[in-house]
């Protein structure tokens, strides 16, 4: 288990209120400032150049994900990169549609060569990071092959790395978790994956161990969905409910419903 | 009636889950995106010019929204328009605000000299694309009028025009038809047309014939808007209920409410 | 009390649907288009140049929201200001960060030297805008320097001065009111400070004593608020209440809350 710090964690981010500066696509912005607030954190979202440096080094984390990209978006996260290194920022990076276009596996495969502590991604998304020799051999299974990449992939960018589908998983490099946590009605809305990000990044201003940090997030976030799935009539007010639900969470809950295991 | 297909069509709409790329406007983006994914299908949400190719050329229909414009949103529109139909992809316009100011109308009018199978506008936004000799005579009632307007839009645009209104008009250029379903709650949310525009879009993914698909997908809307205004108490709860209500919409509930017929 | 016009002002919103441009920042577009309807005005989003002119022109009032901002928004709010002040559209300024960031205080004051009807942010925000010489001095209590500032900020600026809290203090320079409504829910959800602005602007449309409408904004913000806490069991369910409490609010419901009184 590595939820035994999640009481406290917790409890720390509602009573810091740490900022989380945020990069991110024009789809989730709403839902993902909703769910940080949810969570205890203070959302920022900003691409502009001129206050880039500024917001940075003021926030506990840096978030940026790609779902949205022009050439501005590109240059401003080049410029949060930077001033999140300079002052110790941990950041996430959420790749999405890394593998659907050029564009955004390049974009991905930059940020990561930047360093970045924790990758949050489907595994898809996961897979496309380990560009044309991405191919995990000798494995007999697909539960296998899955755990496998995300170990190499963990390897390969120095990242704690988490990998979401049917059944999650989360690596650093060592070990591999999996989580068989959630719903299915989290497929069935957009930003899904852009809240999940939010909320680990969230824990990251706290947690500076940052494979617990990613535990802690992705439990928090499967089981308020679990919980939401429960009073939901539909996907409107699945999103409602989820919100409702990660504004409510508590280690005691999530921890009555965990259902973590190490696999490699 | 126009909906004997529609069984099969949201069957296979589910099935499939075909991608729908939009290039939408802000306000309208994370609505649009939930409820895409509630009827069945997978909405991608880009403006980026070095990936438009690849998206549209994935994606099996294309929406074009003009709700927010700049100078980099134009361009992403010509370089989707081009795409399209170099796939034939088929497209639906969107033109917000047409009529409203010369951007507006001046940008939907090329688009439309490009080729697009669906238009979909409130009556006001399809009056003003018949230009300045849009005055169409010999009419006796406002309905007519509207008949007669929707049909001449259609014809010299040779596209399938919806035009929104109290009364719901949808032409081919041959026949009018007139939907009287719907509810005043959906003049209550911001994005309720854009919505529209994503659900029929959803319904070209897989019904070719463009004048049933466009009927499908309004009919599907209007109806789940009728049962989601009789659970909502405020124009806040109704948005929530819509998309329930489109996550849970069947072929059976629009043929119990449909109220359509040809009028021309 | 200053709410004797309330019944009248609401009656006359939701009767004339009168227009309120908005440029505001991409987290709160979709929210604060939402709460505009509610409250029976017509919202109108757009940062495009080619068209500005024409929509503020239309427009009977403008709302400017700095929360996120480049290059293009900036030049697009200096079009908006030009044209509002040759057409006597009243303007609402939300200088969002004012303060957290040089871009931010800058642009803020660069906007008010523009002269504008209201300004409406939260004390951090308000304070910023005394810029290096804001001490106000020979005070004895926290209260009394919130009023103080206020009042200082409203001579300063020419405008009428919004500033949110705990508790909420109005002024037009002369006198200083404070308001003890509201929910901490309020602090739970993004784009909260961004929707008040838009109702505030809804009621300017109508209600040219502009500190009047600023209460009355306020107030009906603030109630509906303490209403949807009171239904809620969560941040998501929140948000959706407060919407529908904004379309079901009446003057009789503000009047039987309200805690206004005159302090300065």
């Amino acid at each position: 288990m590595n939820l035994e710090k999640l009481d406290n964690d917790l409890a720390k981010i509602r009573e810091l209120r740490p900022m989380v500066h945020h990069i991110t696509n024009y789809v989730a912005m709403n839902d993902s400032a909703n769910i940080t607030i949810a969570i205890g954190a203070s959302p920022i979202m900003s691409f502009a150049h001129g206050e880039m440096e500024e917001l940075v080094s003021a926030a506990s984390s840096l978030l940026i994900n790609i779902g949205t990209l022009d050439e501005y978006i590109i240059q401003a996260i080049m410029l949060a990169l930077s001033s999140a290194k300079k002052k110790s920022v941990p950041i996430l990076l959420d790749p999405v549609g890394a593998g659907a276009t050029k564009l955004r596996t390049t974009t991905s495969i930059g940020i990561i060569s930047e360093g970045v502590e924790v990758i949050k991604g489907n595994q898809g998304e996961i897979l496309s990071l380990l560009g044309e020799e991405g191919v995990v051999k000798g494995v007999d299974s697909k539960a296998e092959l899955a755990a496998e990449t995300v170990k190499e992939v963990s390897k390969k960018t120095k990242s704690i790395v988490v990998a979401t589908g049917k059944r999650d998983f989360i690596s650093d490099g060592k070990k591999v978790y999996v989580m068989e946590n959630g719903t299915e009605m989290l497929g069935k809305i957009t930003a899904s994956g852009c809240m999940l990000g939010s909320v680990i990044a969230s824990f990251m201003t706290i947690q500076r161990d940052y494979l617990t940090a990613a535990i802690e997030g992705l439990a928090c976030y499967n089981i308020a969905g679990e919980i939401a799935a429960e009073k939901s009539t539909g996907s409107g007010s699945f999103k409602q409910n989820l919100i409702d639900e990660i504004f409510n969470i508590s280690a005691d809950k999530v921890i009555e419903r965990i259902k973590l295991e190490e696999v490699l």
